[in-house]
């Protein structure tokens, strides 16, 4: 490319799971909810006039970053940054505090964006392994760099760490921790208090699971005001459009709503994960909205995944990277979509 | 800041124009349409299911892609990407294009924001002065650089370059030329075409002004498909929700809807221009949906800036830079706003 970047040549960018568009198709590859938004989310847009589309929106999202603080118990608004999605907020982590040439670290396997996003920001990946129960070694928490994603719980494995480990691991760390807490609301515990005890933590949150809004581009950072204000300087003024905003605010003030659907998935998980180790799937226990189900027999993972595309119609998503190349991630569906894969599973594994 | 990078020390980001929430009020400072978008696009959004918040959006925005393309007149959907507003494009087509330390060209005074994301990519920005009747010099057809922005019609001076001297540019300059046409729908003629005859340029339109969308952050890039290409490596895969998408579809297919709002504004733009010369203001030929007022006397600019907005109501935007220090730049509004706009000039003039 003759205008193009030198860095970028290698670059491919990150390729999103598949979105079929044909109809019929039992969709359990992208971590989608599979309940629907809450109807608050669905009134908010019907009331929102054509005067607000005709207006610049808030550049701030100030009632929804208020709000935000309130279900979060942070003191104020300035400890929080919207974005259009948390990829733009992960994208500004690194922006903001990362110099190129630098040392970024995360837990392999992790999301794979963030690799992705080290190489469009020309700085140098660190991968520290995870061991067979998909936790950290003693290493990790001596590790250095200039920023840590940190996944909790973790994709594509579905475990949490334990919040001690992660307090430990922020206490040493002499860079930015990022705590991706994209599936945290399907999970035990979280670490949205941290930002206050530790200066060098942002916690980030996405719409897109828990909230069912994926469709809206949805994502939250909190941070002390310091490190907010540093997300401010570089961020696109208007970088979240009014829709996204309202959708935001009434799913985040329902959060009765939230809570339900989230309780569903995780019993529908816990029913999917007893029937896939049933089996014979390894299936770590999950803290997430899937389950990687591992399977190293016959036939193989990537050749199980084909069948159920093609022959039962169902997706789900299979990641031909090491030590993900033989297992399934997941996504927990409702009840039926899992019976469906299970019903699938019996059949190509019988 | 103990974690941020030592090149954002300085970086203030940019100043938005205000926003009041108060009713009753003018608005004529942020360059938004005075007319509501089509009513297509409020059926458009009406019509959008909680399953299309649930599920990601197209990553290509595809169908809103394709249809520019028939708009515009270009060869296919590979010839265009969409952003999260035309700022989003912007930024990316810097950090697409030109490497830290290089030099980016742009004539003064233009768009602020160019000079933002220059200090946020940390490349050199070389002004190039425009002459008293904002057009540029001779010398600016022999400079060179990574990447010029050329703002046509330029804001905030509202004069278009003509087409012929955009063309003698593109031809010499040995990197990319990015056409910010942000408000051509408001001028005599546009440089679309330029893409299928220069590999170097690319153009780009939002939908802000002219179809009334500016709430919904909706830009648009057309270039050739490798300069295209390098957008999608590094561009944020899920940038433009589903809303913003359905809601852009449905303007750019109602053509003669946004060219008769544009028709209106142009009419009121050349009443407001003569009355501003009656006044005494010196007011360039515009192409755009506002106007650049120039006033040396007495009071200053910015006393009458200050007494619009509180003994009128009516805000407009005046900017405390060089050479723009001694004008107002004024938003078209609806006939009665403008009258009301004039009324008060003259009792403060008076």
């Amino acid at each position: 490319m003759r205008f193009g970047r030198k860095i970028y040549e290698s670059v491919e960018g990150y390729t999103p799971g598949e979105q079929p568009r044909e109809p019929g198709i039992i969709k359990l590859n992208t971590n989608e909810n599979p309940y629907p938004p809450s109807p608050r989310v669905i009134e908010a847009l019907q009331a929102l006039t054509a005067d607000r589309a005709r207006r610049y929106p808030d550049p701030l999202a100030s009632a929804l970053c208020r709000a935000c603080a309130g279900v979060y118990n942070l003191p104020g608004e300035d400890w929080l940054v919207a974005g259009n999605g948390m990829d733009e907020l992960l994208a500004l982590a690194l922006r903001a505090f990362v110099d190129p040439g630098d040392t970024v670290l995360a837990l392999y396997p992790t999301y794979t964006l963030y690799e992705v996003l080290c190489q469009i920001h020309d700085c140098r990946l660190q991968y520290i392994e995870l061991n067979d129960e998909w936790l950290p070694p003693e290493s990790f928490y001596k590790e250095k760099g200039r920023l840590c994603f940190l996944t909790r719980p973790n994709a594509p494995t579905g475990v949490a760490m334990p919040r001690a480990d992660v307090e430990r691991f922020c206490a040493q760390f002499p860079g930015i921790v990022v705590i991706d807490e994209a599936y945290v609301d399907f999970c035990d515990d979280h670490c949205m208090d941290f930002p206050q005890r530790f200066d060098n933590v942002i916690v980030m949150r996405t719409f897109s699971k828990s909230y069912s809004l994926a469709g809206m581009r949805i994502g939250i950072a909190a941070a002390q005001p310091p490190l907010i204000r540093e997300f401010m300087k570089i961020k696109d003024s208007y970088n979240m459009n009014a829709w996204s905003q309202a959708a935001a605010l009434a799913a985040v003030e329902d959060q009765a709503y939230m809570r339900s659907c989230a309780a569903k998935v995780r019993a529908t998980r816990e029913r999917l994960r007893e029937a896939l180790i049933g089996l014979g799937f390894r299936v770590p226990p999950a803290q997430t909205n899937f389950l990687l189900a591992r399977w190293e027999g016959s036939p193989s993972a990537s050749a199980i995944f084909e069948k159920l595309r093609r022959e039962h119609r169902i997706l789900v998503r299979y990641f031909n990277y090491r030590r993900l190349d033989t297992a399934l991630r997941i996504t927990i569906g409702t009840d039926e979509e899992c019976d469906a894969l299970v019903d699938a599973l019996s059949a190509i594994l019988r």
